[in-house]
């Protein structure tokens, strides 16, 4: 009381997505010091990665650490095998029975946060922040609240903090119960550049300018354009093809 | 009923220690057919890794696979940092006041066993194994029993298994409650070649013949050295520095 005030500190899975940014966004909001943590897992494009570096200059960010993980299995997600192909405009016969998208990778936000807990340890830091989001999701199994609430408490028990009892193991996923069209009124409200956020998982080269163009027709473009149709936003996002369907 | 038999698959932790060899012992006497995860993580030595790819040749591995990960944060563990001692005789300064000795690497279960979910899920198997001990260990916290219940709840959460409700996935700890002397009479019956297992954590090099002693005097030593005893079972390591102090 009255003494020094101590910056609370936070590690944050940031992807260069737009929900890991709103995220920073809101962490920097509550004065968070924060520690970047970007995986490298035989993702198809790079584009993310170099997005995700540009954010993390950040003010609000102490450090940056891009963690190469070995690919993941063939033939576990198209997301990061390029045999398989990425599902397009929410065909059905991409989804299987459960409503799983073939962009799942398997066990990846596990992995991510397993790797984010040996962080937090190692720097005594009891926060972790990610932009998992339960609403406008594309129906991955670890995005749901039930799935977080079982990742905390475990992460309890797999450490110091879980024997010593100094101080508890936080998730915090501020976006969890957040629509789409939520997340991206609350970047705009707080001044998060959603303008060099990526999402497409299919990106397309304009051979015209050699910029990348978001495809347009992927599960993560359609639900981005529908979040800044919806919150009436401006969406600055270049799509080579135009996301929506046309209404009757 | 009498139609064809399908094998049972797991993904089983293989270090090259003692605990994880016994484990396999375990799972192939009860007909399993193994895919083999070694994790490369920065520690000081690879004896225990090479004793690993020995060990996974045998007949009960479908696949081995040596898994890189990038090194943990410095000054986190002094089995991952050269910069940091490793504990002797079981000095009390190294341990901290939960119990916890600086040989504890942040995460390291979590990590490894989230890997192996990925695995699983790819493969389509729903039985991890590994080698954890809650009795004759060090007192590191991700081996204990009430975080393994948790890691498992948090696993089937985390996959599709969980959604599709189609099959639960399932960690076999099956020396969890032996003492390090009961595992070692339990390899010794199964046949497991003990001798080829490697526990030391701080290897000195015998330069008159060019191989590997074990110091005898770490804790992993101290452990190891015991159980033989206690277990009436003739200790194969060559150590460099008899491991016992004189009984009075």
């Amino acid at each position: 009381m009255g003494g020094g005030v101590r910056v609370p500190r936070g590690v944050i899975l940031i992807s260069g997505g737009l929900d890991s940014a709103v995220t920073a966004g809101v962490a920097r909001s509550s004065g968070y010091s924060l520690v970047g943590l970007t995986f490298v897992y035989g993702q198809r494009h790079s584009i993310e990665i170099e997005r995700a570096k540009e954010f993390a200059q950040g003010p609000e960010f102490e450090s940056h650490h891009i963690i190469e993980l070995q690919p993941f299995p063939k033939g576990s997600s198209s997301l990061t095998d390029e045999g398989m192909e990425i599902p397009k405009n929410r065909e059905s016969d991409e989804i299987d029975a459960a409503g799983i998208p073939s962009t799942y990778v398997p066990a990846r936000n596990t992995i991510f946060l397993s790797q984010a807990l040996a962080w937090c340890e190692a720097l005594d830091i009891s926060d972790i922040f990610l932009g998992v989001n339960a609403l406008d999701y594309s129906g991955y199994p670890d995005c749901r609240p039930e799935y977080l609430k079982a990742f905390e408490k475990m992460a309890r028990l797999a450490t110091r903090v879980g024997v010593e009892g100094t101080s508890e193991l936080r998730l915090r996923a501020p976006l969890l119960h957040r629509t789409k069209a939520e997340i991206i009124q609350l970047g705009a409200q707080l001044g998060v550049p959603l303008e060099k956020t990526w999402s497409c998982y299919s990106p397309v080269i304009d051979k015209t300018k050699g910029t990348a163009l978001a495809c347009g027709e992927c599960d993560s473009c359609l639900l981005r354009a529908k979040g800044f149709q919806e919150a009436q936003v401006p969406d600055p996002t270049p799509y080579a093809k135009k996301p929506f369907r046309e209404e009757a």
